[in-house]
């Protein structure tokens, strides 16, 4: 493809994506596609001359496309938003003509020099101190692949530090603290580095979120044991419910402990963008006892995947874990220690510049722009989980944090009567009705035994008729799912009604 | 910013992509700026209200575009190239219009489905057989960020299938095995996992490849000694000088001996899809005893990055080790097993929609279109190493290997006078005249000593042309070093000429 062909084929591009976003709401939300769709629709192998680009770019719109789940549209609500800006999208283009693999500083000065202006910027935003910032000249911040990934490279960091400053302990006396509700990047980072995990206890009674009591008691259990706690994954709005470890109880714990906390605050942690959220989200703590700090911009941050931004109040640490630099990895400015190469701050070598997509949506959308998405998406949450509170129909599982609720279908007056499979079976029922419909999407959750339901906010086209729309269909659908289970069981209760 | 402006920023954004494009040969090679231009140039902070986004993108041109070095520039010839294609930028800007996090087949089943097929075409297009192929089965290839996370995955698979068979190995006795020219992935994979790394020896008198013998001395030795060899790092293709481990005699040992084999063709791999280059690379072997196989695309392949593709014989060895599946993450069609979930594959739960990028370049340039481009490099590595061998004033330090030449002043007749310190420095000295200039550039190595310089052909845009030129420049500015050498050592040394 010459240039004036790209020239072509780009501004059709850009006109596909407009077509896309025009039509949007009127597209299902969940891709209607079964298991093997695609196979069964392109040849099995590559083509031995190369093909027309248009040809290309329609299958685009006739083979790909129907398998998409649209993320950005507004009926929206399973999982956690992954947002998708134009802005992102212009930011993610112009750095792809730039392709450039990124590890040094040397590669693309500008690649690693903008990375930290952001992160300085986006710490600034966050309210994270200076100790997290590259001109605090100690800490820093780096970009991600994943929230996991940020994980694991903390735990790494962590273990490192730990080794050196206890070089008699073994790795498998080691141990990862999370709690019942750590995302199960937790499991998952302990498997990769073969450490042990440890899910402490959490209770409905603090919202599931991790106390300073149950922490003190495991490291004294663990101790007692021969065993080392090293590290504890803390998080700022959990995966299931939105749940907040209380940091001002176990930030000092970790500190005397000499145990690492990395706060995952993936999806929650733009909120502190917004003052109002700050003390809640135990700011003032992050601040004081976090060795670093993880948050999304690709998820509730108008950001398009990927971006997880990590911060850490030492980055010593990081080169001291992950530094490997064989001699055609050396630079003139590395070897004099004046610039930042990214690649000792990660797991990879390469990396892409994905600064610019940042720095191109913090500057379009202005710190202003950014809080008003919070802010809508948090409204609009409370006007949903206020209906599900108002119905005799439903119950919150948890209180809302921020833009999640957390529900389950809960019959007044009945559902006491039920027990707890029973309750499960049904909501399963309800789950499984609306999983089946294209119009909206929510996602399920086992809170300790618990089947529920999730409702996240934060599209960006989300508005309240949208948020109506949601809660006639489900509380419908919540309708006839109970009055088919009556009917199953054949026990005549009256319907409670929404 | 609404369609509208999207529209319209858009395709400013495509017409200064080929304005960039259109005087790429015109612009310097190599970023010429120092640490910290940037941070001088723009506000600590991000911006309170959003600005208009022209004005950003025009400090794309105005601040960025100077930090950038242009790794497509016909002119470039260090590290490896990392090509960059209209049709990946295309199908990258596709991809970011569709965001989603993809880590389970349900969050947009196309990007899963297009991922299974064109790993499959691209097995095929590489001459893999059947038992890495997803239709065999059995087997399957996956993308990954970069050849990094490739090995650091086949290690923590290799592992984990070693410990389930030896349940009472400890994993301080497991050793990872690689050489002395092996990418610094295999030792920083050992730093994140706590394991050890055995760097095997090898010699020029194999082309820096490793043997059976070496191998089998040292799994002797370790057995021997208690130790746990359970991984060979194989690799097609080395950083340093292109080198090829010996796979017809390492094979049969790795598999007698119940070691995983991972083969990391990161830059060369792509070299497979000519059959001419089969024979030298072992893919005979590589098809009959790797157990895992990794090649970039994103280096010489064609494709932006990040695409590193990864193909396992066996993928429930992925899933055996890393499938952690929370609640909030089950699905229907993953508990019916009859979808791949890719988060189970990789270190991440999150990922990218990078698929579509092989597939419109494979479509694009079609498996001729990717031969012509790779036949190309190579035939233009041989004009630069035949020049190279043609004058008196330098060695090859290596025989070129694929589209890489490894060379060194060394002045015929002089330089076999001259200690290796001696000619390290002179060496050192002409790397630094070269790597200060903006016109063209390349990299250095340390192979076991000796101070190379590396010249690597692989850019879309390379022609003989700039070839000769290179050639023209390397040459001078070696016969001036020369003659500054011998003037500062003021012995009277006849120049030797290019």
């Amino acid at each position: 493809m010459d240039i004036e062909q790209f020239r072509k084929e780009g501004y059709k591009a850009i006109d596909a994506i407009c077509d896309y976003y025009a039509g949007l709401e009127q597209r299902p939300v969940v891709a209607q596609v079964e298991p093997g769709y695609l196979a069964k629709l392109v040849p099995d192998e590559a083509p031995v001359k190369g093909e027309p680009f248009p040809a290309i770019a329609a299958d685009f719109q006739r083979l790909i496309l129907p398998g998409i789940t649209s993320w950005q549209h507004p009926s929206f609500f399973a999982y956690f938003p992954s947002n998708a800006t134009f802005e992102g999208m212009l930011a993610d283009l112009y750095a792809s003509s730039v392709t450039n693999p990124g590890f040094n500083w040397a590669c693309s000065p500008a690649c690693t020099e903008l990375e930290s202006v952001v992160m300085d910027w986006a710490a600034k935003l966050l309210g994270l101190g200076e100790a997290f910032w590259v001109q605090g000249g100690r800490g820093g911040g780096v970009i991600q692949t994943s929230a996991s990934d940020s994980a694991l490279v903390a735990i790494v960091a962590a273990r490192s530090a730990y080794l050196r400053a206890h070089p008699d302990v073994s790795t498998s006396d080691l141990v990862i603290y999370g709690t019942t509700q750590t995302h199960s990047l937790g499991a998952k980072a302990a498997l990769i580095l073969g450490l042990n995990f440890r899910a402490l206890d959490v209770h409905p009674t603090f919202q599931y979120g991790l106390r300073g009591s149950t922490l003190q008691k495991a490291i004294g259990e663990d101790r007692e044991a021969g065993k080392h706690p090293f590290v504890l994954i803390a998080t700022l709005g959990t995966t299931s419910t939105g749940a907040i470890d209380c940091m001002s109880e176990i930030g000092p714990i970790v500190r005397d402990s000499g145990i690492w906390m990395h706060v995952d605050a993936a999806w929650a942690g733009v909120a502190l963008s917004c003052p109002e959220f700050r003390d809640k989200s135990y700011l003032k703590d992050i601040n004081e006892f976090a060795d670093s700090f993880c948050t999304n911009f690709h998820k509730w941050g108008l950001t398009n995947f990927d971006l997880s931004a990590m911060w850490v109040r030492d980055r010593t640490q990081l080169t001291d874990a992950l530094d490997v630099t064989p001699a055609f990895l050396r630079t003139k400015q590395s070897d004099a220690g004046v610039v930042i190469d990214y690649r000792n701050w990660q797991l990879s070598l390469g990396r892409k510049f994905r600064s610019i997509k940042l720095w191109f949506v913090l500057r379009s959308y202005g710190i202003e722009g950014l809080q008003a998405h919070i802010r809508k998406s948090i409204g609009l949450a409370t006007l949903f989980a206020d209906s599900v509170q108002e119905s005799c129909l439903f119950e919150l599982c948890t209180p809302q944090s921020f833009a999640l609720a957390v529900f389950r279908l809960y019959p007044q007056g009945i559902a006491s009567m039920l027990k707890q499979d029973e309750l499960n079976s049904l909501n399963r029922a309800l789950f499984h009705k609306i999983a089946a419909r294209s119009d909206i999407t929510i996602t399920q959750t086992d809170l300790l035994g618990t089947f529920c339901l999730r409702f996240a906010v934060g599209a960006q086209r989300t508005e309240e008729r949208h948020i109506r729309k949601a809660w006639e269909i489900i509380s419908a659908t919540a309708v006839e799912t109970w009055a088919e289970w009556q009917g199953a069981q054949s026990v005549p209760i009256e319907n409670g009604t929404a």
